[in-house]
């Protein structure tokens, strides 16, 4: 029973066999192999638009890398307060980006309001040089809270980050998990909504260590893709034996495999969250949409869970085990590979069956 | 027939049934899994001593993070001017490094020579903030021309560089080369010799992506560690699902997995060189003491070679297939999965004979 | 009449005197000339301690070079949310510190909150290398708001700091316009209360272009004095003719020349103060206690100003200068030159005299 | 009798009165000054063209931002190998530019030998990401070792460069003195010949504090442009009282003080010249065109002028005052404020007259 997170777990058997499978020949190296070609028309087609595709082992680099990308050294990312950008990566944008600034906005369900974006905005880089310059947005979707963002809601955003000359950059970490548990396609919720870079994640969602940078509109967007390539050179992350995440991708993209591990994690999310709300004294705390649940359990029932042996993240508001010393908070997160059994002896674990 | 480079291959089987294998369970994110433990235990196994390991996807991450981990943005790493941090980095240790400087430095078959080395040194930092500080000296065994040091070779060049205050990386992207080729332990060419960090190679050697850092005494590096940490993560090189790589270097350092694949890349390469120093037209430009061959080939050769479908890369001195009209320089390098009926197949082209 | 900064003027005689006084001799360059070491003295004398001080030309370089000496790329600095370093220094901080973060805190009249500087280290830095690291505490005193700090509240603030093993960096362009303000000593607003390196201004109180950096416990803070130097040469900040800088200070510590300015600059805001208090139809927005002073002016008064010639910023809120069509919000800051007439003037038009 | 550098001497007169009379008023801040107009206006008269001209304190500072606005990150800049940035900034261009790369060329008298640049530039960049790119040339006029450029050989090397779409930067620490020493207009040996970009200087020839970076063809560069003003801010260079610096250059410009400056400094050093080379024990090693001048002077000599309070450089080759135990190397540079009389008395002692 381990909800810690969705990089908990192994990759989907498709995606072993598939780094089995590409190891038998003499390769290109360091992105020439073909299947980083087919990699780059699936994505054409499943986005159905023109793009370039780079891919790297981690979504930091992913981040980062397109963040130094879109930015120059002065410039200011817009983010939401929470993302992992902001808490999670130790200052990778930073770094890559020369000493870039991000400018953290709220927002429910870690969703960025866009009357707050709007309104950072309106004096922003306005005094020239003696203040950083706005350079990029940055969404993620899913987000961090486990909410969806609609296309228009994108759209609103991404149409003031225009408006005002900046790129868009979709996090993408959990985009299979938002593509599925709403109604609109890969293309709606990224491009068409006015997403100029999408970092679409494949590790926590079935794969060992695979991420895919996506450039659209390649011809506009040329000079930020040489950038890209050589940040990515210097950053350590052009893999030689590039079939290692070539083939990872491939077979992710492949039989709709990254639609169908997303859809079971949502299911189980789902199933989990339906039970929690439905229990009388735990407190759903998120709008679940997808595959992330976050909780206030009661202590009793947060003591059974532990010694059951269910894993899961305290919120850092509960600093201990102890919480407020009435609950805990916690983070529930389903993987594509989380057996509903799991799920099934939690549920029965909180309603005190077992 | 494949001697580009020996990451132009696939692994060798037994990595890749360990990733399979690694796939299992749920285990610890971020370097926290059981075999990343196992794989530090085994390490001070085969070197003897106390150390502390880390990890990496790529040799430049592992080298570039490493070396801003020994030297300040204002200071200076010396190493050959053929070196790999040189000449095919793209400049990561200087963006790593926030700005450090390499010095370059001459050398017979890419040995760095001391009496350069020491040359260099006199006059270094000596003129305080002026000047760049010398902070590192970056030695690579096997050398970028094949050739090996020994350990009192190395013992030499660390001792010039330990009296100036300056730490000692040693770039072991072909360490298993060096040390099948030679008679002398682990060791015996590693902190014995006064290296501080090793950057052990498997990739080159077997492996799909993985290479881990060597800190020697780590409790008198243990500044130097905890920053490598820091800078491992902002790098984006701290992979989520950490499985990927411990699994491919347990296989790789288990029952001498490493010593063998470097064993039969040294024999192939052993073996090309004995037939090319034989063949009347056909110049061997470095002394090969292991798996790379730098030759100077004539055209009607080149072209049999090109013919059947050889695979190799042409030196900088020869820009274009015609070379100088005569002959074209070129670099030779056998892997590990190199067949020997590839060998032998080259080699007879060479003899005219196919 | 002119109060949009007090660096609008130039220099006091004094200073003049003093840089051309200097420009008589060969003397060491590089900030070996002995203007510079009389400084020092001096400087200990005033601060009644032991201390190490550098000079440098503008507030940005001692601000920013100093914190790059206190944080790594991978720490935090924690200011207030409109802080100079925040704010009007494009990303300076993040420039030098190799990609810092600042945390921006809120606080009545620019004073950080302890409240929410405790709360905001509670978690700080817990996850490891998955977060930035707290580092600094960056302080202003005068604050940009125009208040104080008196020693106990700097030292609270400090306190937390220590606490959490974070270094504290002072921004005290206007440090000498605080002292005056207070009943308290330069010791005891700065070292005494925890502060570890002050930038002391010179700048915007008499002074053409000159701040000192004062490391108080040189002993304690040798590695960061050593980081210091170095960063100040790598910035481009070690004037050759050093006695530029060394006489405005010597010239701006000898006979109090600092604190009359300083007080001279605090009588006339604080007689601007009192009048526009007074004035039936003007707010002031802060406590003015030193030379500066944020007021809502109705459209009518500040058209007639504006027709008399008087020069003042507009805050962000009053993007225009019809404001929000009744009042605009200015900042008026008195300099060490500013005319007793100029306010005199400038009151009289504000009450309609004129 | 000090000619240990052109920065051991205050300045010019005329400048420091210029320091003073621009004291008067208040002025824009942060280069908004009508004297910095005026310089820009005078630079157009001077280099008979369109530019723009920007203000900084030190010669480091207006390389560093420069080089740093002419190549990206992953980009090379071409220099001699004892070229002022290479060897006496301490990485300041490393740091500036993100971490770029200097390569060094030979070529006597410190002039870069063209033929050395082309075979550099040969491979340069041909292998992709995987290398730096060739992204400036970094000339000094005059250089290092007191040698002039002709415009001719300047247009050999600039071609060089722009035919592999590189830029031209011109380190003209010493311009003035290159200026006069030959029969040349300014226009010829700067944009004429090819430079994209020069730092002309003043503060080594006469004037306290003061560089300006001069960007030719201000319209085709206009992208640069931009980054070297925010590079400018975030450095710490944006200077607030910007008058402090325009009156320097001002004044520097105003009635030929620079070409009168530099004639006489090169005068005193053509004197030294051809005093030592007419000396029967000394050997000037250089050709000296202009006021620097480095010679082998026997040691008894050297104790003399020692003894007599003579100030000079020795260089590296001759560590300790003893040189080789017969002679010692030395460099000996004339500012604009030597007096003849100096000369005179150094000379006689040379000859043992004294």
């Amino acid at each position: 029973m381990n909800f810690s997170s969705d990089n908990a777990f192994g990759a989907s058997p498709e995606i072993i066999e598939a780094i089995a499978r590409a190891n038998a020949d003499a390769l290109g190296s360091y992105g020439a192999d073909p299947l980083a070609a087919k990699v780059e028309e699936r994505l054409k087609e499943i986005f159905e638009t023109d793009l370039r595709a780079f891919l790297v082992s981690t979504g930091t680099a992913a981040n980062a890398i397109t963040l130094a990308s879109l930015s120059p050294p002065w410039g200011t990312v817009f983010c939401h307060e929470v993302a992992h950008i902001a808490e999670d990566e130790c200052g990778a944008p930073e770094f890559y980006g020369g000493g870039l600034k991000l400018h953290l906005l709220p927002g429910e369900q870690a969703r960025i309001d866009p009357v707050a974006l709007s309104a950072a905005l309106l004096e922003a880089g306005a005094r020239g040089v003696h203040q950083a310059q706005p350079a990029a947005l940055s969404l993620t979707n899913l987000t961090e809270m486990g909410a969806l963002y609609t296309a228009a809601q994108l759209s609103e955003l991404c149409g003031i980050a225009h408006a005002k000359g900046m790129a868009v950059h979709l996090d993408g970490t959990r985009f299979a998990n938002a593509l599925v548990a709403g109604n609109e396609s890969a293309a709606a919720i990224s491009w068409q909504a006015g997403v100029d870079v999408l970092c679409l994640g494949a590790t926590k969602n079935g794969a060992l260590a695979a991420e895919v940078v996506i450039f659209f509109e390649p011809e506009r967007q040329a000079a930020r893709i040489a950038e890209f390539e050589f940040r990515r050179k210097r950053g350590g992350h052009l893999v030689s034996k590039g079939r290692l995440l070539s083939s990872q991708m491939d077979a992710y993209l492949t039989d709709d495999l990254w639609l169908r591990n997303a859809r079971h994690a949502n299911a189980m999310g789902q199933k989990v969250a339906a039970a929690l709300a439905a229990h009388p004294e735990i407190d759903v705390l998120n709008e679940p949409q997808a595959n992330m649940i976050f909780a206030r359990i009661p202590l009793p029932v947060h003591r059974r869970l532990r010694e059951a042996g269910a894993a899961y993240y305290l919120e850092p508001a509960s600093q201990t085990e102890d919480g407020d010393g009435e609950a805990v908070m916690v983070r529930l997160v389903c993987a594509p590979t989380t057996p509903e059994s799991d799920i099934d002896n939690f549920l029965a674990i909180c309603a005190g069956e077992n």
